[in-house]
């Protein structure tokens, strides 16, 4: 079995290896560009820990992680246009640098390219596998929906957050699992609980992600601290804040959302989740979903000692600073 | 077999049978709406029509046409935000309706349900024709970045037009042929063939359309006759011209393209291009690409009156009045 450094080198290796065509060039080269802006690559290393879980020939599994990270990029480049971003990883994004019809176009071209890494698999596993993929990115699709909703709402409720992080992130992370599983050989029973592994995982590592934006040590977390807070964004800890706080801490909340002395809005409104122990309960159901995913890993009908990488990431990729 | 009627049918039940996701509402309304705007259905009663020269089980095969119809409407919902166009047979765009974010996602939602009726296919055909979709919708991406790209040069050559249109247009006829092929039980050679003759037959039907845009019956037409000439739309016709004719006519030509009176212009365009024959020069090329077509499909080797009902159908669209 491999480490998640070497897993990480085959991933990078493979995506340096695959060749879009070389014209016409305004179409694939913004597929080579944010292929290559690099990032952590989890989804594609998790994708083969898992087909290894079951498999020790992780060359069967490359081109389903390539398939998911192709597909995760598309994602970002559509997403980018509809939230406007400008910045991507710490350079322009796709939009900014080949104008919104590119954008739209290369995104779509990346789509079929992803599909086309995830048709390369054997034939035995590729009903299961595509019936999975579709599944997982018709989630995504729905997750950016409530996302893009929710933005010109006031009422979420934690319970809708929940299901629409589940959707936009986790279920990517279920499908990365169940899909690996899938080529790796395993049964059904155990692709599931490896699927239910990967959202409940998601889920926890977005609510780190939550917890992060505003507790992170702003040297290690790499952005800016109180990211969220500046955009109004509505966190599982704004969401907990508003529905515990009283009506004077609400008016106060609320006066700041257009605030442009942001280090006083961060400040103020870090004050408030101090006050109502938000932090406590975000890390609260951040780990009552970790138990959920590690309770459904322990169950997974293989030996621990083959577990060992996978719960290791997942561990650390949970209690990560940054 | 099959009656073109009856397969049109077949097609329509199929489409209204079809029962997206109630939510998110915006994601999936958009969906239903253009698959409801009509249309001939010409490309998946192509691909029935190609399954059934092969077996007379059609039920097999309308997984894949409806995955045909489901990808040329994505393509559609994309096209018009990338054209800016306001109106899609007779309605409102989805972009105009729902807006350009909701127009973008709900287009990749809608490719993720092409590939899902894809993937219900009988296994055994499922790597065989995902490689040909997968090819197909690479081709039609790069059909609309070249089609984006052309409108802003003026050295357009007739080599690059036809390359453009066979992958914007052509590509798809010729995808849903081979596709419909492998479902039916074909070997690769008459595959092959089904898929040449779709790829020229894809060419002489855009070919008539170019015609029938200037040269149409403004009745049976249904759409402005000239309408390529009033948007300077390169076409067969214009760069075929602009090949001939002399430099006073050229220079003529080139002061219309900004003219504000379009039924002077069109008059005076059509009459250039009568000057120089162009309507029998890109007919003759029509009639090429046709003959190509049906002989590629008079090789494929099986009885000619299984071919009856696809070659009436060919030839009814290639010498269409509308």
């Amino acid at each position: 079995m491999h480490s998640i450094v070497e897993l990480q080198d085959i991933v990078e290796q493979a995506i340096k290896n695959v060749q879009y065509p070389s014209q016409p060039a305004k179409l694939y080269e913004p597929i080579s560009y944010i292929m290559s802006l690099g990032g952590k690559r989890i989804r594609p290393v998790l994708l083969l820990l898992s087909s290894e879980l079951f498999n020790d020939d992780v060359a069967i599994a490359v081109e389903g992680a390539l398939a998911i990270e192709t597909f995760h990029n598309f994602t970002l480049i559509h997403d980018d246009i509809m939230d406007n971003a400008p910045i991507r990883r710490g350079k322009d994004t796709v939009h900014v640098k080949w104008g919104v019809n590119n954008a739209i176009l290369s995104g779509d071209a990346m789509m079929v390219e992803a599909n086309r890494h995830m048709t390369r698999l054997d034939t035995s596993v590729l009903k299961d596998v595509l019936t999975c993929f579709n599944d997982t990115a018709s989630g995504v699709c729905e997750g950016q929906q409530l996302d893009m909703e929710f933005e010109q709402r006031t009422d979420v409720s934690i319970e809708e957050y929940i299901n629409m992080i589940r959707l936009k992130t986790a279920v990517l992370v279920g499908g990365c699992m169940k899909i690996g599983a899938i080529i790796g050989g395993a049964g059904t029973e155990d692709a599931n609980l490896l699927y239910d592994f990967g959202v409940n995982f998601g889920l926890a590592f977005q609510l780190q992600d939550d917890i992060l934006d505003v507790y992170g040590d702003p040297v290690k977390f790499g952005k800016q601290v109180g990211g969220d807070i500046i955009s109004n964004k509505q966190t599982f800890l704004l969401l907990k804040l508003k529905e515990l706080a009283a009506a004077e801490d609400l008016a106060a909340l609320k006066s700041l959302s257009g605030a442009t002395d942001y280090a006083h809005k961060v400040k103020t409104v870090t004050r408030l989740y101090n006050k109502y122990k938000i932090r406590d309960l975000a890390t609260a159901e951040m780990e009552r979903r970790a138990d959920i995913a590690f309770t459904s890993l322990d169950k997974v009908n293989i030996r621990d000692n083959r577990k060992a990488e996978l719960n290791m990431l997942a561990r650390s990729l949970i209690n990560r600073e940054h």
